[in-house]
């Protein structure tokens, strides 16, 4: 486990001079820690995809890069539109793919087609900073939550996760990690369960970054969550997520519903931690999110680390012929939901409360 | 996939001759097919504890087994005594364990020490086939529901199930499978939804069995249930049970509660399938039942099959050092059980339609 701390510790790292993304590959991980460059736009796509880099916040900033990868070989106002098209068609559910891919496209198509490319990139690295800032917010708010619990309990603040809503998944600090981090800092004594998150096993990337930066944790596989909550040895879920709505539901990872209902029938609260760029202000119910379908072989096959050599292998744990079905996504309707964590603060569930954060940013725009 | 039905597939075949337990290892399914023979009192525990033999009602059948092998090395008082404190420490949630060894101890004690091994035998061997009657007995209570389903919906019932409550798991038929055994003989079209079941993966024992016996189903994350329920696309949850409590608490695989908050919320029904002998009559309250934690192990390595060869290997899916918590079961309380279904009809998860069977359970015996 590297000593690493969250103010250091990235998922992606822009190269400024050589214009290619340096992405730790996160299907490796925990079990190895390596390194790709991405460099054409097909790079991108891919990494995407195959979710080498995942979480709605960094999948929307290594779009943004993407497309300025694209526009150097072909700035075309056809080329623009059909590099956008190639990164969008990569992830259905992340609204923040659309929202980053829109907004570069926005900026660059003023341009002369000369100029485009550096522009996509200079902006799409405004986009991190301003991300990552976002994030710290979203911690400096949350953890507020997180000292009031503390002085009320007297002693450990125990928190469930679900996924990996960590710096792994943003620029820095990550959403549902960053209260945990500031916590950290001040010294607020915390624990935080986390759920495997099968079939991708994300909870290994959040044990993995918690580890790191000196949070602790357990991990637990997704089934035990109502049972640890009905114990009362919950104070708060605190998750990520991928698209909200502008009537505040909530679409995370696969799973997040089952952990809203647990919580809430046990009286526990349940919070989302975001980016405004993960509200869908279109978008008025959940039943109307795309939840993107993945293949049937992410449930079939299990990736782990062989031997203590290290090698990586995957092992089928269904008989042969089995049919599955993999739904990455699940819509925790905003009934269930105690609040949003935002770079603005927290807010209501509530279509009122998430039309105050659009016109807040409608003024900065 | 080997073609068999639930007439004669068998997690355990007593051979009566030798005196010992055949039993199909269910550490090594679906991977392959491993029938081991247990013969003395070790073998029983190990076995139970390991889980090679598994599922409420086989761990009870077993036991008696295993009671009457330690008979033949020993017969005293002082040896019986300790051979059923040996068989009921391998699992403390299943009610069944304690049922069953209680059951041949009270049977073989009136009796002298060189008549007790055989009759303990001959007792396992008729408590076996009474339980395989129950099982259809369930089964048959349980299909009208699934035709009453077929009828009003025109068209496929689709289950959701949980675990493995098969006849892997029971002397013959299983309980929340039996019903499903009956509807396919019914001609019934049927799709089971089958949840992965983690840490231990049964769903991959139950989707064995499914389709050793010609019954459709699609296995699942067990994230993902929330999701399906949600989406209309199931009709009926029907899980097995470990214990059931006098006042309807349902003590099943970990996970269990979670599906029943989720089809709750959903408008979805909810039924445990159990033999009368699951019911604990003397516990009240679900919150005082024995959760088994078992080993971290179990959620950081995952056993699976890696090459076509077959071989089986574990491979570690969390970093090294991460801590685990395995509670092996949970509690979903009687307000979210729509009903058991049982060997003698289907009751209300109520004190009072459980008292009922108790009754009767008193008066046959």
């Amino acid at each position: 486990m590297p000593e690493e701390d969250p103010r250091t510790l990235r998922a992606a790292r822009p190269d400024d001079e050589r214009r290619v993304l340096r992405i730790l590959d996160q299907t490796r991980l925990p079990h190895a820690e390596e390194w790709r460059e991405l460099v054409v736009l097909e790079d991108y796509a891919i990494a995407i995809a195959e979710m080498q880099v995942r979480g709605a916040p960094l999948i929307g900033t290594t779009a943004a890069f993407g497309l300025a990868a694209a526009l150097r070989e072909n700035a075309d106002d056809a080329a623009l539109a059909a590099a956008r098209e190639r990164l969008l068609s990569t992830r259905p559910t992340a609204v923040n793919l659309r929202w980053a891919l829109d907004r570069v496209c926005a900026a660059v198509r003023a341009l002369a087609a000369g100029d485009r490319a550096d522009a996509a990139w200079t902006l799409a690295g405004a986009m991190c900073r301003a991300e990552a800032d976002a994030c710290r917010a979203i911690g400096e708010h949350g953890v507020r939550m997180l000292e009031e619990m503390a002085a009320r309990r007297g002693g450990q603040v125990r928190v469930m996760t679900h996924c990996n809503a960590g710096l792994l998944a943003t620029a820095a600090w990550g959403t549902a990690t960053a209260p945990m981090y500031v916590a950290r800092e001040k010294g607020i004594d915390l624990h935080v369960w986390v759920s495997e998150t099968r079939p991708r096993n994300q909870g290994a990337l959040t044990a993995w970054e918690l580890q790191c930066c000196g949070v602790p944790c357990t991990v637990v596989a997704d089934n035990a969550c109502g049972h640890l909550l009905a114990s009362g040895e919950v104070d708060l879920c605190l998750v990520g997520a991928d698209r909200v709505t502008a009537g505040g539901d909530v679409c995370n990872k696969i799973g997040t519903r089952l952990k809203a209902l647990a919580a809430t029938d046990s009286g526990v609260p349940f919070y989302a931690a975001l980016p405004v760029s993960t509200i869908d202000f279109d978008c008025n119910d959940g039943g109307g999110i795309p939840i993107e379908e993945r293949s049937p072989g992410e449930v079939n096959t299990v990736y782990g680390r062989y031997s203590e050599a290290g090698s990586m292998v995957g092992v089928r744990v269904l008989p042969d012929g089995t049919a599955c079905r993999n739904p990455a996504f699940d819509v925790t309707p905003a009934r269930l939901v105690s609040g949003l964590i935002t770079e603005r603060g927290i807010v209501e569930a509530t279509p009122g409360a998430i039309a105050g954060l659009r016109r807040e940013d409608n003024q900065d725009e």
